[in-house]
C-alpha cells in the first residue's frame, strides 16, 4: 500500500473536523488560531538513513530535514523535539556526546532550540522530530494556477550522488567523495528564503522525494499538469564533471529525492521580485518550467523539445 | 545509564536558552508567550507494550498515556500527531482499519483531533505520540511546599495486575481477568481534572513509572522528602480481593506504573476545595501523604506506623 492510499483509507477522516490537519494532504499542520505550525518525521536506520558510523552528520541530516519541511511553508522554525529510540551501542557516551556537540552546531546555525523529547530502549534505531514554527500564515499545497513559473531553489541531485558515493556505487576522487558525501548529510537548505516565500510563492512543498514526486504531490488535488525543462533544472558544477565524465545521463539524478530545496509556483508577474530577492539573500533560485491545464499531460522535455520518458519520479513511501 | 543522567549529561546544555523547555525537567514543554504545551513519547513494542495481537487496545493505551501528560499539568489536549514504524504485518488493512477505529473512539471520548504524523516501514513496531494544548498557565513540577498534602487521583494498582494477567504471571477467574487488562489497556485517565487542577494543586505529575519514582521525580530539585501511607494509597475492590485471595501484599502493587493518575500535592487550607470538585466531577481524589523537609527521609509507613522498605519504586529507564 502506498503511503497516500494509507492516509487516504484509514487516517483523512480523523482528521476532517480539523481544517489544521490540512486534511493530512500537506507537509505541516497549521492552526491559523494559534499561529502554530507543526511537522512530525520518523528516520529508520537502514532505512531513511544507512547506518550510524556517524552520528553527528546522521543527526544533521534528519534535523535539516524536518525543518525544511516548515521553512518550504514559509515558517521559521523555532523548537525541536527528539525522540530517540535505540540501543546501548547507538546511544553510547561517546555517539550521545558527537549527536549533542552535533545538535548545539545546527541550534546555533538555524537559530532553533531543543523543546524536548523522548529516549527509549530498542534494537533498531529511529528517531522522531517534532520540528514547531509560529507563523501568521503559510504556503499551502495545491494552489498553483495555470500558466504558474515553476522554481526551485539551490541544485538538485547533489545528495543523490553523495549516496552512491556512501553506498560504494559510484567511485570518485577524494575531493569529489567529499563534496558529494557532505551535501547528502548536509542538505544546504536555504532559512532565508522562509521569511521571503510569501512575497511571491503561490504554493510550494520541499523535495524530499524527488522533484517529479514532489511535483506531484504539490498539485495532486488540482486539475493541473506541468511542463519542465531538463535543460534548465539546476545542477552544481561538480555533478556536470561527474555525468560528463561517467557518461551519465542529467535525467536520472535530478529526482532522487534527498534534496531539500524548496520548489514553489509564481505567477509571471512575480519573476522581478523573485530575481531581485534571489539575489539580495544570495540564494540560487531558478526556473525550471510551467504549471498548465489538464488534460494537456504532466511532461519533461530535452534540450531537443523532445519528451522524456521517466521510469522513476522518485521515491514513493510503501508498505 | 539511566534516562535523566542522558538528559542532564547530553541534552540539557541543549535547552538552556529556552525556558519552555523547563530545563527537560518536567512532562511537558510549555512555552507560556504562545500558550503551547507539547509532550513527546515513544512506546516501542515488547517494551512499552508487549506485542500488537490486539492493536486497538495498544492504540488506546498509548493515546492515554500522552494526553495523561498534558492533562496532568491542568492543559486540556487538543491535537495528537502519531508516528508509527511498522512492517506490512503490523500495518497489514485490518490492523490499520481497528486502529482507526480506535483512534476515532478516543477522539470523541477525550474530544481531541489527529493533527498529522508519519508512517514509516521497520521491522521493529514503535510508535511516537506527539499531544499539543494550548493553556495560559500549567503546573509545573518541583512546586510542592512543606506540610502539602500528597493526593492521587482514581485507583493504583490495576494496570500492574492486568500486565500479570497478560504475562500468564497470575491466574484469575474471566470477570477479574478482564477488568484488570482492560485498566492496562484502557487506563482511567481523568480529562476532567485538567481545568480544575490550577484551582489547588502546587505541583503535580502523572503516575507512569510508578507511585514512588514519579514522586521522587515531582520533587527532585527540591530539599523536600514525603511520608506516605499505606493504608491510604486508593486500590480498587478488585485489587483489594486479589490481595485476599492470593495472599498478596498492597506494597508491591502500588508502585509499579501504567497508573495514568494525577499525583499532586496541594497546601492543607485546599482540603475542602478538593473534596467538593472531587465530589462535583465524580472523580476519587485521596489524600495519600504529606510533603516533609529534608534532612527528613521520604518514607512509606504501614498501618502499625512501622517503615516499610521498598526494593523497586518502579520503573526506571535504563540504556
Amino acid at each position: 500500500m502506498h503511503e497516500f492510499e494509507l492516509i487516504k483509507n484509514y487516517f483523512q477522516k480523523l482528521s476532517k473536523k480539523s481544517p489544521s490537519a490540512l486534511n493530512l494532504n500537506d507537509d505541516v499542520f497549521f492552526d491559523k488560531k494559534n499561529r502554530l505550525a507543526v511537522s512530525v518525521d520518523t528516520y529508520v536506520e537502514g532505512n531513511h538513513f544507512i547506518d550510524f558510523q556517524k552520528p553527528e552528520l546522521v543527526i544533521k541530516k534528519i534535523i535539516r530535514s524536518s525543518i525544511s519541511d516548515l521553512i518550504c511553508k514559509g515558517v521559521l522554525p523555532k523548537y525541536y523535539f527528539v525522540s530517540g529510540s535505540g540501543n546501548k551501542k547507538s546511544f553510547s557516551k561517546s555517539n550521545l556526546s558527537k549527536i549533542s556537540k552535533s545538535l548545539n552546531r545546527e541550534q546555533n546555525r538555524y537559530n532553533i532550540l531543543l523543546g524536548g523529547g523522548d529516549t527509549v530502549f530498542s534494537n533498531k534505531l529511529s528517531f522522531t522530530i517534532t520540528s514547531i514554527g509560529f507563523s501568521k500564515d503559510i504556503i499551502y499545497r495545491n494552489k498553483g494556477k495555470v500558466n504558474d513559473d515553476i522554481y526551485v531553489s539551490g541544485n538538485l541531485g547533489d545528495s543523490y550522488l553523495g549516496l552512491l558515493v556512501l553506498q560504494k556505487k559510484i567511485k570518485l576522487n577524494n575531493i569529489l567523495n567529499k563534496y558529494f558525501t557532505t551535501q547528502y548529510f548536509m542538505p544546504d537548505i536555504k532559512l532565508e528564503l522562509a521569511n521571503e516565500l510569501k512575497n511571491f510563492a503561490n504554493t510550494s512543498i520541499d523535495i524530499s522525494d524527488g522533484l517529479l514526486a514532489d511535483l506531484d504531490k504539490l498539485i495532486n488535488n488540482q486539475k493541473l499538469s506541468y511542463k519542465l525543462n531538463l535543460k534548465n533544472i539546476p545542477i552544481s558544477n561538480n555533478l556536470k564533471k561527474v555525468l560528463k565524465l561517467k557518461n551519465l545521463s542529467k535525467i536520472n539524478f535530478i529526482s532522487r529525492g534527498d534534496d531539500y530545496q524548496v520548489l514553489f509556483t509564481a505567477s509571471k508577474v512575480k519573476a522581478g521580485i523573485i530575481k531581485r530577492i534571489s539575489s539580495r539573500l544570495g540564494v540560487k533560485i531558478t526556473k525550471i518550467g510551467i504549471i498548465q491545464n489538464k488534460p494537456l499531460k504532466s511532461l519533461i522535455i530535452d534540450h531537443n523539445n523532445a519528451v522524456i520518458t521517466l521510469k522513476n519520479k522518485g521515491y514513493l513511501h510503501k508498505f
